[in-house]
């Protein structure tokens, strides 16, 4: 069997982008993606789409409903931040912040890695033009993958090491837009609002437009998603 | 307030001792149990049960279906090994070992103590009387703890640590047991068993039942759980 990856696929920029990396690198992709509560399905439906469209060997869709705990402007009642300031975005930690919600995923990724007998798991996590979370740091993916090698049977039998994957890590917004479109990512099927219409449309004014907005600008590119 | 703390619950005789131990230590009590696809649902039951009786100020079941990634007797259609010879429990992993679930279920707490304001996580495991799982030794806890204090807002901004805490773990299961019964743990509605009948009964047979059994032997006191 080829190699095999779990790449994480929210629908958005960064993840297919990350999806697109793993393809190019020869992994047998198998992405997996969150019903969590989150306000919309469409991002759903994006990564649905890319998982098909670059071949990938399968795409699961695990629900685990997060509004349980809430703590989110994303699995809440509240508002969503809209209208951030550039140099504002990333400069606290915002309402959108899901507590612990990247360690959750990755938890089932490993679950799910280790009974693949994959050793790589990808998650477009970037801690350059982001929103502050704190489980986008290097230094968290870092403890998260030493963590991993001693929770599973493969690390403690020694016949596997697990590798947390962040290609993306240390590049700016535009750069993955750029990269993604080299590797052939149809950037119409992503999403990234936090708060579209009923037809999927963005909003074009919270932080994740916004970062994306600035992303394609700086890249000289026009963002091809519809917007509201 | 007073000090909250998430504690896991699966109804057994760790997980409520655990729990015993929390609320004598005067803390707030948030039980935390989850619907994962096991193979039976009595063991939820005896969660809630100690959880109403120990006055835990909440609790909650969370569904996450490890049975979409598979790879465990407790959650595929695999045989639950019966009448392993006492000197081999916990020399191998067995297939009992359900891929990442400690975890995926301490990922899922750490989301809520997050919510919580709570900085302890109570989890039984326990490295001496039990089944050998890589997810219930010291170093695993040690190294989860420092990834969730990377991972959470409240790690970042300083204004809490979480603590994984383990107070069964160097605990032969006999003490367990004994320990429970001084902070009046009723046992009688504990469940342990990897494979009960229809009634709730246990099998008597499992590794589970049988690390329970040699447990109440140990300590000189009659297990009050009901075997078919």
């Amino acid at each position: 069997m080829g190699k095999r990856a779990v790449v994480l696929a929210s629908g958005g920029v960064d993840s297919t982008t990350c999806m697109a990396i793993a393809v190019s690198e020869g992994y047998e992709v198998y992405a997996l993606s969150f019903d969590y509560g989150q306000r919309h399905r469409h991002e759903l439906r994006c990564a649905a789409n890319a998982a098909e469209r670059m071949g990938a060997a399968g795409h699961k869709v695990i629900e685990v409903d997060l509004r349980a705990f809430g703590g989110s402007s994303l699995t809440d009642e509240m508002e969503v931040p809209k209208d951030t300031p550039e140099a504002e975005i990333g400069a606290e930690i915002p309402s959108t912040y899901v507590p612990a919600r990247n360690t959750v995923f990755l938890s089932l990724a490993l679950a799910w890695a280790e009974v693949l007998g994959a050793e790589d798991i990808f998650i477009g996590v970037n801690a350059l033009d982001y929103s502050g979370y704190p489980d986008c740091r290097p230094e968290y993916i870092a403890a998260f993958e030493k963590m991993a090698n001693l929770a599973t049977k493969t690390g403690v039998e020694g016949t596997a090491v697990i590798r947390i994957r962040t290609p993306l890590i240390q590049m700016s917004k535009a750069d993955i837009i750029r990269k993604g479109i080299e590797l052939g990512v149809d950037f119409a099927r992503t999403h990234s609002c936090y708060d579209p219409d009923e037809q999927g449309r963005s909003c074009g004014r919270c932080d994740s437009c916004l970062l994306r907005l600035k992303g394609f600008r700086d890249a000289g590119i026009e963002d091809p998603a519809p917007y509201s």
